[in-house]
């Protein structure tokens, strides 16, 4: 029996089919957010230490939340707390959150990043969502919807839509926080990843930035994230939990988040160089195509549009060797998701093949 | 002002004072439960492989699923999954336990473990209680309880009391768990650390096994643990989960977890010896020191009696520079937890320590 037929047996429904997929077999994945880059070779010092293997602060090590700290105007490393990957902060925040008094509501801005809502009902919430209007935040009906929930979720620059939000709507939505003492958690972990501006860094007494070193240093398998915040409260319950749930986070992770934070910064301008032009050259090829697609400004992710997109999701791998997530599970039905974190020349070979499977389907691109 | 008055300022009322500390300025720490000893020397082998930096299985690494199926009977590498240590296999676990049909109620042996009625309450469920009765399970009492609930803990090597269960009582708590439907979460972290006959592994279709790597091969820092059960549809709940919660356990942990396994078996057989000579000569020093003890069988603790217990913490930790843990905080008033995974030489100092404590308070330990 053929490698294909043992896989066409089985549907499609989840990115979690596709992860650890890919890079094999001739399939081109446009699926999971990986970078194909490697990290900083700093992070490779210093490995055969015995304190690695003891248990560290549940809060993280002290080291890299000083680093951290100066990242960030007015922190201190006691805002911070280290998790495995921005994933447990996000959980962590939603269990802690779930504690705090005002409704058990979360406010999510649709398309999401797949995870969002199990987040919210696995801390026992419930989400409500607030629809992208040409992928930015439709401030009148944000400003509606936010008076009727404890928390809202906000991800500039957005993975799955690659869009970034306007200066002037994070700063809105910093005064609506602070008037409405609503929670903002911030999950910004592709701050580093931004083509035109800098990012902005939503700020406020109510706000937890969740971030990981997984894009900006390459590093997803190590499971290095962090949370802070500048409510310390916060952070103690959130220690508080931690300790029962994961207790520290891994501390060689944790030594060569250092020492990627000491790498010459000149490695997250050359990254970002090479996003930018593997982001020019998809959004060309998608548009040369026929595709109706938005122009990406951060993150390495791209969403066009396009009929029968599980169809698609399908067809495309089983047929065509090719990985690319249906927007469905985005909350962005009749779109695909592709993220181009990978090799100009896998970019175009997967576009070609693209163009193949789009012959007879011209129509579902109207 | 000096460390001490900054220290005596704060009241002590969890091990998370403690984490971390030890070690430094002078300390003896009979506290966390961390193995001075260092890991197997194979494991730094092949860090330098941009491999380990991608995502991976949210199940985990192939190659450890495998080696892990060859120490249990029966079990195939699709029983497992890989997590940031015991710790997250036991919150996924209760988490998708408070998912299952039954009673919202896990039934726990006291003294307890202090994270298990935190687990169980972090995922909505209520925590039940059989007190221990010398050291082991009362089974009448057990038998009753045990029809109330959805699930049991069981933890044998036992943290805090250092007590193995009787293999009789492990199977009566098989036979219990496959009539009443009732699941058995066995967390045996302390498997391979038990001084007189070998473990018994509990078995049946609903029994979750909990182990990590942590104590076996001195590895705490690097979180890397795992959870078993014959069924596959609970294995995939908790599959389904983690991908929201953590995503993958870090990679370079788990490949280091093979490594270590690879490793003669001398090593665990060599640790062992070290971990009996040291329990020999703290019982030995209880006693003499005039305390009420119970020999421990396996992992690496003691719970010794003593009236006022938060005192003798405070006490020991402010004038003494101990640090032992409060018996409250296990569900065991008037009693101490000691761990010796220290050096002899550290352990001798500390006895001695204590000794002097207890010049004027010989009837605390009445």
């Amino acid at each position: 029996m053929s490698t294909k037929n043992k896989l066409a047996k089985k549907p499609i429904n989840s990115p979690s089919f596709f992860i650890g997929r890919g890079g094999n077999d001739g399939i081109i994945s446009f699926g999971s957010g990986q970078p194909d880059l490697v990290p900083p070779k700093e992070i490779f010092k210093n490995l055969e230490n015995n304190r690695l293997f003891q248990y560290g602060l549940i809060q993280g090590e002290l080291n890299l939340r000083q680093l951290l700290s100066k990242e960030y105007p007015h922190a201190s490393c006691e805002n911070f707390v280290i998790t495995n990957g921005a994933s447990e902060a996000l959980d962590l925040a939603m269990r802690v959150l779930a504690t705090e008094p005002g409704p058990q509501k979360v406010l999510l801005c649709r398309p999401y990043y797949y995870s969002y809502p199990f987040n919210v009902r696995l801390a026992q919430m419930e989400p409500v969502y607030t629809d992208l209007q040409d992928g930015r935040i439709n401030l009148k009906d944000f400003k509606e919807k936010i008076k009727h929930v404890k928390a809202v979720l906000i991800n500039s620059p957005s993975n799955p839509t690659g869009m970034v939000e306007e200066i002037n709507t994070l700063k809105e939505i910093e005064k609506l926080s602070r008037k409405l003492k609503v929670w903002v958690i911030s999950d910004e972990v592709y701050k580093d990843l931004i083509y035109g501006r800098k990012n902005y860094i939503i700020k406020g007494p109510r706000v937890i930035t969740i971030n990981s070193f997984s894009k900006t240093y390459a590093m997803c398998g190590l499971r290095v994230g962090y949370l802070w915040t500048p409510d310390k409260n916060f952070v103690q319950k959130v220690i508080d939990m931690k300790v029962h749930t994961s207790m520290n986070t891994n501390i060689m992770g944790q030594e060569m988040s250092v020492a990627a934070m000491q790498a010459p910064k000149s490695y997250i301008k050359q990254q970002v160089k090479i996003w930018h032009q593997r982001r020019d050259l998809i959004y060309k090829g998608l548009n040369q195509l026929g595709f109706k697609v938005r122009k990406p400004e951060g993150a390495f992710y791209v969403l066009p549009y396009i009929k029968n997109s599980n169809r698609v999701v399908s067809e495309l791998f089983y047929k065509y060797k090719v990985i690319v997530y249906d927007g469905t599970w985005f909350g962005a039905p009749d779109h695909i998701r592709l993220s181009y974190a990978l090799d100009v020349s896998k970019i175009t070979e997967g576009l070609g093949r693209i163009k193949e499977f789009l012959k007879d389907k011209q129509d579902w691109l109207d």
